[in-house]
């Protein structure tokens, strides 16, 4: 798609100085912005890049004043971030704009599918599966029989969901994420074998929730593992039978979750966190990337390490931890002197 | 499905205490019991929640004495657990009744397929490929050349098997799991660039082995990736190129074993662990959360931390690391004290 | 597949010592040799192994000297590493022999596809997608509308890119691998919830890439997550958005690398390494397993440990950390010796 200046401006109520013709058909940061891209300038630390950028369109400030010559075709509106983000935002829905049902897909007779739905090639709907309306089925996504899909929810391709899965509204999950397989539960046998456990609650997640890429949620054992509306998480992360997790959490890559775990909400965990199972994590607790916690922690509190401490504790030990050669090499001088002054009491 | 109360103590052989006509949809913890659902009790901590829960039927044990009125309806019966736990069984067995094969699916006409065999739609069964009888192949599963999948083994959807694999079976593999891809083998060259070292071996999965969402199991470089009978692997570990791994072996979400290491049989893995290439670990072997193992282990240990140590030593550890500021205080202040001595013995 | 140990011998200009009529079907490792197999020797630290193997064939150098006597066929060549190698290339070779397209498969009708290009039942291609020539597409993979795979490429079963991903020559790509997954960016709001930032950039993967099973690769916010010609990345591994990779850099299983990190090239990575965002590791630069990376590391670096560190000084921590009770038992002592000597002093 290519977009003129003057079109730009008109869309977004602003005003062009330079050439009204100029085109762009992708957007870059200014400081990466070639011919042909649209950029924006909002933070003053970036004000030196306008005057180098080869980009060809840099939405900026009302009041911006100039400081030099500049090569692009500016676009004056009253708030340049937000004016940026709205042109995105329209971009994005644009990708997402897929209707229809393509053939081959396998819907399944008892299948009921709302209006304005995108089912793509080699999807594959259960029995008894409600989907709502503008949902977006991506080819090879499988829903399990009897799973519930609210409205405007995206499942990206090959999204994998087993049965009685419930999803709500205007959730996002993307390519390869598993949805509901058993949880890890085997009883010890006698003859040293394992039993299946048999895993047979469901996965709930609430409206506005998005799923990483190849991202895995189990099944409860009975009940229903959970994650509460507002919440993010990233690619690869682990979240296992029983787990519920709180309202608006974020949650970066390959962090997992071990069984019956509470995790509040408005918590951030960063990457690679581990986090035991059985235990109790407040809202508004922050986890730093590779943190391991094995004791519940109370809400507000943030927390760094493995084991994991508060974060304040969390510096010290670390700086000491690096420079532990030197602590010993202390405690071996004074070793040293305390042998020497032992012989001199001696003497 | 939906179940009255006589009917599940028919079939339990229990007696009914209450409304023989109280229905069920759904199974719950007796503590999170909602009307509809059936729950057992057996544990003494949990009786109290007999007075409280919202389930509509509770199977208890027969000579369980009441202290208070009961709102469900009872099914005694010799053992409340072993009872609730042949429901669940049959729950499940239920779950997995699918068979027949389902249209579009593609299966090489070289292909042998058994007796009472599932096969999804959109599932792909590649040159010689045998499977056994009572096999279910969920949808989207790819099975490469040559594979091999006995009796009773269940491939949930998107399961992608690379060619000459051998599974046993029983086994259950979860969605998205990958079994047979490329060993991570490269030669440097002179020039830096890597040439790709060809893997030509297979893996083989032993009969009763249940792989986890998105593992991922690569084949050999040559001979087999192999992972012996009864072991159970969760979601998202990595099982990389030579590993064999013994019997009745269980693995927790996220761990990593690299290329050529041995372990044994009966241990027990934490998630997040990290176990080095060209190592053995021994039998019976217990390896706590996000371990780090990058020296061989001998059977019938305990291990914990990275590096990992052995359990006693790392509680020490653990308990001193986080307490490295007031070790360091300590130091500080004896550095102190030995100056102020030195002083006063020079006076 | 069926050779003769004549038609190798020919095949690779050597010749044969013993049975010319010995077949073998596999290959394997001499010390793993079975009836059937063929092997190569060429380190003389598995000379031992001629006399004990079962493989059928075994492949040696030319000058080798035989000390006792051998039950295989050997085939004399110049350089036995070599000669294997070739072969197991040719094996590798006939393995991806796959041509044609399968049905049913979903091509777009403004999608180009090259010559002798293999597209596996089920696979989807987008809009405008392009494919290159000899390019191998396995079934159930799914390329977004607007990418473009260049000449000989290969994407293994289930592949999933996102629109407006840019492949280049001779890549392949791994079971599972989800290329392009929008990159986790929410900006908070003051209610506490989350908004989503477009991620509106794409991946480019350049030439003779090779990325492992279930990896993830995040397209950027805008512009590009990129990863340079050569480089191989293993298993479960996740690139966050505007992340750069350099050219030559493998890195091993359950790696994570944050957003808008540049790695350089010819670096190695350990598994289980943790990288944060907005950080610069330099050129040939080596980080151990399992550490943990919050700054930026210049070319030329070894590094381990969580936080990463010098591996010399690493290796020093290391053994410190591991002998705490004994530093603290000698802090102790050396406490109770200061108070006598007070005591003493005092007296």
């Amino acid at each position: 798609m290519e977009f003129k200046a003057q079109s730009i401006a008109d869309f977004l109520g602003g005003t062009v100085e330079g050439d009204a013709n100029a085109t762009v058909t992708d957007v870059a940061k200014i400081e990466e912005g070639k011919p042909g891209t649209l950029a924006f300038l909002s933070n003053p630390k970036y004000f030196k890049y306008l005057y180098e950028t080869n980009a060809s369109i840099v939405i900026v400030n009302q009041d911006m004043e100039l400081e030099a010559q500049v090569k692009a075709t500016l676009i004056r509106v009253p708030d340049a971030y937000k004016a940026f983000a709205s042109l995105l935002e329209l971009y994005q829905q644009a990708k997402g704009s897929k209707t229809g049902i393509e053939n081959p897909s396998f819907i399944d007779p008892t299948a009921q599918v709302g209006n304005d739905v995108y089912v793509g090639a080699f999807a594959y709907l259960g029995k008894n599966v409600r989907i709502g309306n503008h949902v977006k089925i991506y080819p090879q996504v499988y829903i399990g029989d009897n799973t519930t899909i609210a409205d405007d929810t995206v499942l990206f391709p090959g999204v994998k969901i087993y049965e009685n899965t419930k999803i709500g509204q205007a959730c996002i999950i993307h390519a390869g994420a598993v949805i509901g397989a058993d949880g890890f539960g085997f009883a010890p046998t006698e003859d040293g074998t394992y039993k299946k456990i048999p895993q047979v609650g469901n996965v709930i997640l609430e409206d506005w929730v998005e799923i990483g890429a190849n991202t895995t949620i189990d099944c409860a054992t009975m009940g229903s593992t959970i994650v509460r509306k507002g919440t993010k998480i990233d690619n690869l992360v682990q979240i296992a039978h029983n787990v519920e997790i709180g309202e608006n959490t974020v949650m970066a890559s390959q962090t997992g979750i071990a069984g019956s775990t509470k995790v509040g909400s408005n918590c951030m965990f960063g990457g690679q966190v581990g986090v035991a199972g059985h235990i109790t994590i407040g809202d508004h607790v922050n986890l730093g990337a590779m943190s391991g916690v094995s004791n519940s922690i109370k809400s507000n509190k943030t927390v760094l390490g493995a084991p994991a401490m508060d974060i304040a504790r969390a510096a010290k030990v670390f700086a000491i931890y690096r420079n532990l050669p030197q602590l010993r090499e202390q405690v071996i001088e004074m070793g040293k002197q305390l042998a020497q002054i032992k012989t001199k009491l001696e003497e």
